[in-house]
């Protein structure tokens, strides 16, 4: 049998989870939160299940959730989006990154992304028949470095994907980069594929800037959000992506063959949630809170702290501590102080130690504490 | 922008709804059900959203859901199934089919099809880079000559993919098929991709051939189950797949990019609900009091019917009202008489007219009573 992918092994996330589960451990690794969803939104679920919209939603989604994320991009960005040729509902973030991948990318061309990053995209490029060309960003800014893309790019160069805010390295992009970006991929054959699943947790009054801003970006992008992050129901699986009506019918026909359409019941519940627009403006703060707790905690050990600036992840520095590598440590930790974190190496194609875990904090205050107080005896 | 799927449309199955819609005709199109799924299934999905699980599911899928599958295999077909090894939880059958496909199929490898096939086949083999061989059936009985599938066969064929119950012939295969099919690809590096979405509906004292049971196909089989079919909840987006340990590595390394996991709550929901096993026993009897009274409306008309042996499905033959091609007739039905069906045309590669349409009998007496009708004024 001939592998696609020779090289994968199971997601660190599941990894993690699974040491996590087997020692006790408080579970800070897989980004999920582990507080409830809001009770109005289950009911609605609950309500259009027993009303009977149990069958096949619309391919590209139903049109009432299309409609409330097109009334979201106005009210938020002002922007004017069409949800019926610019809107896809998706199976999740994962499902609209990995078919927006799979509309883009033929064998032979190459994409390029920036490490660490979320460890889909490099599988996802590769199943296509895609080479990935990874820019490698330095801690603790993680800056990028146009120039240093512009050198890497060639006639083979066929996506760029960012990811803002960034998970893991809970930095945001500046509108400096999205000029850059712009300006980089003008009059080129070059796609974004701009993963915003973070774009409604982002703190100390910084303004989230999407690709849809950009006119020379928003030509040539699909942009990707996620309902798991915005309501906490990771495991609905549901998302969308916004692209330009070409690229959007592309995307479509291999969307359709994928998984033909999402969840129906949920769609609906969904979109009538959203109606109340407040619903995006509070995320930010409920979970600045989470992450202010977990960074007064943390300066009582002897972990050296990462901003973060967006994301429900912050990073930590271990070198005061620990000598071995991320995963090892990660490990360690898991098993004998009972906290999981991710290593931060599992984010780079080639292993990359700089000794940094990445901690989730989109947990209740009491798991926090209690991370915090086996944190502190390291 | 270059295309993966140049030629690809929406489905026929999202045309003939709308159109149906748009002149308020009885949608006998697209494949899913008009009545409401069991209210007893519908509060589990409540009950596990209410305590909270929400969030991602892991990758393979909840391990009582797999337990559940793996005990009615052992139930219905006496075969031992492994969980743990042998068994991934996906969104939807669609979704089993397209990351099968794309596990096995590299570019230039070649598929073989039976026509009339379901549409996503030959789109899902392309995204990959692979080329269909299309083996073409005859009505009535669509029949396959197996010598004439060996002939076909070339060092670059990769994969055959079957269906059965078959949509939308509604036929099903014999025993003869899968041993003549297990002897075709003995010692041969070809897989197979057997879509049983409708194993459970099946008609007239007739027992389901599962790959499974044949022991030179299992090994290399891909066997993709739709919970939406056996549940009458096609939106909720959920089915699985089974195939040997090493295939299901590779299957679960490109579903872990493509959608990592499902709906965990209405996992919970079908496990817990699936406990019951007599739920896989009624659905034949259930849908062939529905086809027989399809059939026996329809004899009334001046459509020749073509039998029904599996899925809800049923073909019928207009040569004794109309010259008119497929499609056409199709949309004029819907216009006109206020019925939709399916131009059976659509299920293959190249257009081929014999003056069949589909018809979805998945539908409440009223529905079916209401379009027979209809159909009685042609
Ligand atoms: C899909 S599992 C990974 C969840 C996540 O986004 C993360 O932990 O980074
Ligand atoms: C995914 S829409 C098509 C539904 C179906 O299986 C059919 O109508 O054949």
């Amino acid at each position: 049998f001939s592998s696609k992918l020779p090289e994968t092994t199971v997601s660190i996330f599941s990894q993690m989870t699974a040491l996590s589960n087997a020692h006790g451990a408080v579970n800070l690794s897989q980004g999920f939160p582990d507080f409830p969803a809001d009770p109005e939104l289950i009911n609605l679920v609950t309500e259009y299940m027993h009303q009977g919209f149990n069958q096949y939603a619309p391919m590209p989604g139903i049109m009432e959730l299309r409609q409330a994320i097109a009334n979201k991009l106005e009210y938020l960005y002002r922007v004017q989006v069409n949800p019926e040729t610019e809107i896809t509902i998706t199976s999740g973030g994962t499902q609209a990154l990995f078919t927006a991948i799979g509309t883009v990318v033929h064998p032979g061309d190459d994409v390029i992304i920036f490490e660490p990053a979320y460890d889909s995209y490099k599988p996802s490029v590769e199943v296509f028949g895609g080479k990935v060309i990874p820019v490698r960003l330095q801690a603790p800014a993680f800056q990028i470095d146009w120039d240093e893309v512009e050198n890497l790019i060639s006639d083979k160069t066929r996506l760029i994907i960012i990811n803002n805010p960034n998970n893991p390295t809970a930095t945001v992009l500046k509108q400096e980069d999205l000029v850059a970006l712009e300006r980089l991929i003008a009059n080129q054959n070059i796609y974004v594929l701009s993963d915003e699943v973070y774009e409604h947790i982002i703190y100390d009054g910084r303004v989230h800037q999407s690709v849809i801003q950009y006119p020379g970006l928003r030509d040539k992008s699909f942009l990707v959000a996620s309902f798991g992050k915005l309501l906490h129901t990771t495991g609905w699986k549901l998302g969308y992506i916004i692209a330009p009506p070409l690229l959007t019918i592309e995307f479509r026909k291999i969307h359709q063959f994928n998984v033909f359409s999402s969840n129906t019941p949920m769609q609906y519940a969904v979109a009538r949630y959203l109606g109340q627009q407040e619903r995006y403006l509070n995320l930010s703060s409920f979970f600045e809170k989470k992450r202010d707790l977990l960074v007064i905690g943390l300066q009582e050990t002897r972990f050296n702290i990462l901003p973060s600036q967006g994301t429900y992840f912050l990073l930590v520095d271990y070198s005061n501590i620990s000598d071995q590598d991320e995963l090892s440590f990660a490990q360690y930790i898991t098993k004998e102080h009972k906290v999981a974190m991710v290593p931060v190496s599992a984010f780079y194609s080639k292993a990359y130690n700089q000794q940094l875990l990445r901690i989730c904090f989109a947990k209740k205050e009491e798991t926090l504490v209690s991370a915090i107080q086996h944190l502190k005896e390291l």
